[in-house]
């Protein structure tokens, strides 16, 4: 029950020009299933990206890590399903270096120019023969236009694929800007992960990618919390191949500017759609913290807000408590936090100033709020002008039973 | 459904001469229901106390530390339920000093000789005439072998009052030590707050009582968590009356250490056994973590581990899922932290060694260890030679319909 997530139909998935994909069959977990998807990109594409941050880092992750900071241009991502390869030590990067070997041997490229990607069970080692044998059947699948069926192949506890597809002017010329992305919790340990892959005819040189992804990532794919958890295998990219002939080679560009936004609202899109397919969810919360004096405080307070089981709860309940709000407020370790110039709103309604219930506030514009399926939840620190956003959901006996449920 | 939480028959609860404690019905918010408890204490108590580090304090809170820090010897609490005062602002503060007043009063004390204690409903204002009513009542009722209807009186959400209670020799001589806390989430609140009051016959001064009192709470109420969230009322309270005529004035006294460890063996039980009446709970978990470089290390991998929700719904489906204890502790923020070193028992059995399943793991020893009600979790660091444990409880659908449902 995915909260007012948007698929587009699939004619309204653009191809990228300069990529293709294919997706086959590899078995990796169960017969008949499309666990195995390729991108193929054009000579020249800017490839850049952000990993998670967890110490367990599953070995895709570090081999991505590492050919992307190499100088070989990055020409293909093999992404399986089924299997994370992670918790898997030396054999596990023995297999995603395997995987790379074969998918270059293939494509008459180094081993450097591929990333791999798992997503599923931890702890478990991949089966990469079966990975190898099946790249084959990947590569001659490849189209520009699958990007819509690739949504939907790297999948795995998800309910609904994840899209985002636009055409935007970039100095009088039409870029194309598509993305995908897949996860039903920030983690779900035995079918793991966050991933997005955000495409881009647009040109861009990698250098003016590689700090402009982690800017993106983190007023998007770093903004987004189900339950606090961190996955071995989050990982989003951005490939911009520059076969739309717009090439941007300097931020002093004018179209600078208006690409990273425009990817940014895509990155942001795909993010807020794992939130909206997050396990059990029933409503989407924007967290907003305004007048703080630093990003650091402003996003304390925000994840304090958003990771209380007690505030999340109240929010299923669609019960405008506000001492779990405040509270969460309190602790979240602001060290000489004033109370009595916090303001509190739930959608446009003011429910608390000075630190305790505002005086105009009646309940029944608070349960009004709560009833929406999208509620606004915004605080003002009184400390500064830093404003920061996180988005999240509510706590449910859905998310409980999925999660205790599982592996039963 | 409380998890092995023991409650000593009313004959095995020892009263602690210097103390005498009364018991009236108030009317704070229901009527007929015992809801203030006075705490009288004989002239040369020292008492000490630790307070919630929430920013969001409520008013006794902050009364209480301001008399605390007074030259005052402390010679009465009186505590009320249905109403925590918090959230109140200038006039909680103001009938929080009333209440102290009144009792001071009818005492003939000083005010700042009396500590005050709210829990309960959040946000709405305190009925300070009708707890001030009902003092005289209070003082009439008081008697030294009412600890164990103190222990009820506090409740709130509690399902099971919780009270330890024992002698111990200290250098040839008998002193008794008694206490009663209260609190079914680290916070509930509406109904809020955990409180831990712990008297003893054994004398020390306020000098050494200070200092003592925080080391015992960080070993003790200061280890547990059951979702995270830290309430604005939470205090923990040491009275040492010196009425056994032991008295303790230098921390070089071979009875210090004694009564020290017997102070916070007390101080842990009665931690514990929040925990084991949390909201919800069906199992009581140990996270010990061992090899750590630093206390804040640790601490840092345990409460990562104990505030995950994926971890504890699975402790709720007694499922031995590894991946999402070693997920959690790649998250905890210990950023150099050296996956590779890593050891994970469940119980007795290593299930993880060298950051990823351990070669002679089998799950049905796992499942066995997952099955019981009170489970161990073990990690060691390979870092350092500090342990430190924390106390948590399971995630369970009881849980998210408790404090969902608790306001409608």
């Amino acid at each position: 029950m995915a909260i007012n997530l948007n698929i587009p139909a699939r004619n309204d998935v653009f191809p990228v020009p300069g990529t293709r994909i294919g997706i086959t069959e590899a078995g990796v977990r169960k017969a008949n299933h499309r666990d195995l998807t390729v991108f193929l990109l054009d000579e020249g594409t800017s490839v850049a990206g952000v990993f998670t941050r967890n110490r367990f880092r599953a070995a895709p992750v570090q081999i991505c890590e590492a050919h992307l900071a190499g100088n070989s241009g990055i020409r293909a991502l093999v992404i399986n399903t089924g299997n994370a390869n992670a918790g898997t030590g030396v054999p596990g990067l023995q297999a995603a270096r395997q995987t790379c070997e074969a998918l270059a041997k293939q494509l008459h490229l180094e081993s450097g120019q591929i990333l791999p990607f798992s997503t599923g069970v931890i702890l478990e080692p991949l089966p990469v023969n079966r990975i190898i044998a099946a790249l084959p059947a990947a590569v001659a699948d490849t189209r520009p236009d699958h990007w819509f069926e690739a949504a939907h192949s790297i999948m795995t506890t998800d309910t609904q694929p994840k899209i985002h597809s636009r055409k935007i002017e970039l100095g009088g010329q039409t870029v194309t800007l598509t993305g995908i992305s897949k996860g039903a919790g920030m983690i779900h340990p035995n079918m793991a992960t966050m991933l997005g892959f955000l495409g881009t005819d647009a040109g861009l040189t990698t250098a003016l990618l590689r700090p402009m992804v982690k800017r993106i990532a983190d007023r998007s794919f770093n903004r987004i919390t189900v339950d606090g958890d961190t996955s071995t295998n989050d990982s989003f990219i951005i490939m911009a191949t520059g076969a739309s002939g717009v090439l941007i080679e300097s931020a002093a560009d004018p179209r600078f500017a208006a690409l990273e936004q425009a990817l940014t609202d895509a990155a942001r899109d795909l993010a807020q759609k794992i939130v909206r397919d997050a396990e059990g969810s029933t409503k989407f919360m924007t967290i907003q913290v305004e007048q703080a004096a630093t990003t650091e405080e402003a996003l304390k307070v925000a994840y304090s807000i958003a990771h209380s089981p007690l505030v999340k709860t109240a929010f299923f309940a669609s019960d405008p408590n506000l001492g779990r709000i405040l509270c969460a407020i309190g602790y979240s370790g602001v060290e000489d936090l004033d109370v009595s110039r916090i303001t509190l709103w739930l959608g446009d309604v003011r429910v608390a100033s000075h630190g305790g219930r505002d005086p105009g506030y009646q309940e029944a514009d608070g349960q009004r709020v709560m009833a929406a399926a999208e509620i606004l939840v915004r605080v003002a620190l009184g400390r500064g002008d830093v404003t920061d956003t996180v988005y999240t959901c509510d706590l449910s006996h859905e998310y409980v039973s999925i999660n205790a449920d599982y592996r039963s």
